[in-house]
């Protein structure tokens, strides 16, 4: 799907796709639970979350994601894997499952481009990245989409990361300049926006210390999905103007539970259906606290299933028994018409 | 598969695995949120559910289940239908997918049986159903493996279902006599055993008024499964013991929402697992007030897939677009080696 469409028209299509979703998006036509989950120490520590959306004739989607941070070094996998089933809520039918994994990646960028196009300055030229994983790729080209950057600046834990950057986001032609543990400092102050995607452990962050940043700076802040667990240092935020993709969920595992819910700013729904100016934001020191939100989830979801029926990709699977008497659950037995609910199934490579 | 293993040996060994996995459940490593999910009225009344269980060292399992109940009127299809999606709880790959629409019927079946072995006495001749949909069946059925019925007495608003049940439970061998409203509490006086399984609306319960039992009656009250939903009159609740699969739940959607927390006896779990005599609540009015355990879904799911295994059926379908670099999210773009994670599918019809 991604080579026949293009990745960049893939991104494009997704960024535009978002921002008229989140512009249309209406409270009392939606429900967006926050996301729950179990987590479990062993045999390692792992995580596994349902993140459910439903938009009145529209459908239901429920994301399931895995996060189990021993993947890569383990089993050289990723340590997020997910997979989004979507619904038709007239009858509660599985419309279709789609790969979640490669979509996350995509929607968490398509998501910082559009709360970047609202916060960070139009002449940003020099991108910060700390943390050079697979969110890294597609915020980096996200961003690119709307931005003409100059540089990219990268600094990861593991140097070797940092170093293997340029050749993965090669396809955006943007230059990367590595950064070590000593040079950070100098790195972030050269920033005109910033994304932290890193997946520093609860309790551990945050992944940098307070410094004097260029006055319109803007903060991209990926990796704090759970609690306890974030990126960026608390006096940074409470000076900068700190916007939620969901704030209900940020108070609780993204950067703004190291607040209080009367520092936290407007959020990105509010930002982008108010039709006010934002340069004011641009001028200053702004945080895109972004904790995952199945808004977008979905929008990606129906994005790639729309793409797989007009391909011709993916497949169909049977999976529900539908039995021809709907009083019998056992009618399926030698029944002549089809007993099984067809669901389409489709990876996104 | 079912037609392969027999319709009875596959009940006879759920049956059997989930008395084994209550009786083994450790509260300590496993973790069984109460089921949520999203209601709507909007175009029609339903309901999607999530039912997540994780079993430490076994797997974690989420049945995603659609109730609308227009279904049956208005598409031929059950208003019940649904899915399990079972993890590897190491990587959080998901290993197989499998029909809940069946199972569900099956499972809520065998839970009953559990319940009734214990509750009901042993020697009970007389069975009475209200509400002769789907699960009348495999509730009929599953008790059927326990007990020697003479006689079924069955009631439904919608007379053409009660009607229609016998041939339905035709397999049981067990003969079915009819009833109308104004016989029902002639009914309800002959049974050993009762079976509420109604799709009554929320706020519109009971389906039966009180009545003068046998002194022994046990009843499964399978019904209830939403807030303000529930089958049995609060007055009758009062004088049994009230045993639940799922406490917590039971006292949101369960008959136990009726009812103070200390009006709720032992759970299904405890009563398993107490080594002790039940000879005397044999002798004693009792409920076993069934929600939905997730456990039950869990150990049912994978029953299924096991049988799946063995017999080849079903198919491997991918999802999880898992790139070869897991720090780059499009190294699947032109990748030699396979960059999708397989997946177990199967209905078991």
């Amino acid at each position: 799907m991604v080579a026949r469409i293009g990745r960049d028209a893939m991104m494009d299509e997704l960024i535009e796709r978002l921002g008229r979703a989140i512009g249309g998006y209406d409270l009392s036509a939606s429900q967006v639970p926050a996301r729950s989950g179990v987590a479990y120490e062993k045999p390692e520590w792992g995580l596994l979350e349902w993140m459910p959306a439903h938009f009145q004739g529209e459908g239901t989607t429920v994301k399931l994601v895995g996060y189990h941070p021993g993947n890569p070094v383990l089993r050289g996998m990723p340590s997020v894997i997910s997979t989004i089933c979507v619904f038709d809520t007239s009858s509660g039918h599985l419309l279709g499952i789609v790969d979640g994994t490669f979509l996350t990646a995509l929607r968490t960028g398509a998501a910082s481009a559009v709360a970047s196009r609202i916060l960070a300055k139009a002449e940003s030229r020099v991108l910060g990245v700390i943390g050079c994983g697979a969110q890294s790729v597609t915020q980096i080209q996200a961003l690119s989409r709307g931005f003409q950057f100059e540089r990219v600046l990268a600094y990861d834990v593991d140097l070797a990361s940092a170093r293997s950057l340029g050749e993965r986001i090669g396809f955006t032609g943007i230059p990367v300049d590595v950064y070590e543990r000593e040079g950070l400092g100098e790195m972030l102050a050269a920033c005109d926006i910033l994304c932290t995607c890193t997946s520093c452990a609860p309790g551990e962050g945050p992944v940098f210390e307070e410094f004097e940043n260029r006055e319109h700076l803007h903060i991209n802040a990926v990796g704090s999905d759970f609690h306890d667990k974030f990126e960026v240092p608390v006096s940074m935020l409470r000076r900068a103007v700190v916007c939620a993709d969901f704030p209900e969920q940020a108070m609780w595992e993204g950067e703004s539970q190291q607040l209080e819910a009367s520092e936290v700013g407007p959020s990105l729904r509010t930002l982008v259906q108010e039709s006010g100016d934002h340069d004011g934001l641009r001028d200053q020191l702004t945080v895109f606290d972004s904790t995952g939100w199945a808004l977008e989830d979905h929008v990606t979801a129906m994005m790639a299933m729309e793409y797989a029926r007009e391909m011709g990709l993916g497949r169909e699977a049977a999976f529900e028994c539908v039995s021809p008497d709907p009083k019998d659950p056992y009618s399926f037995l030698g029944a002549a018409r089809e007993t099984v609910g067809k669901t389409g199934v489709s990876a996104v490579s």
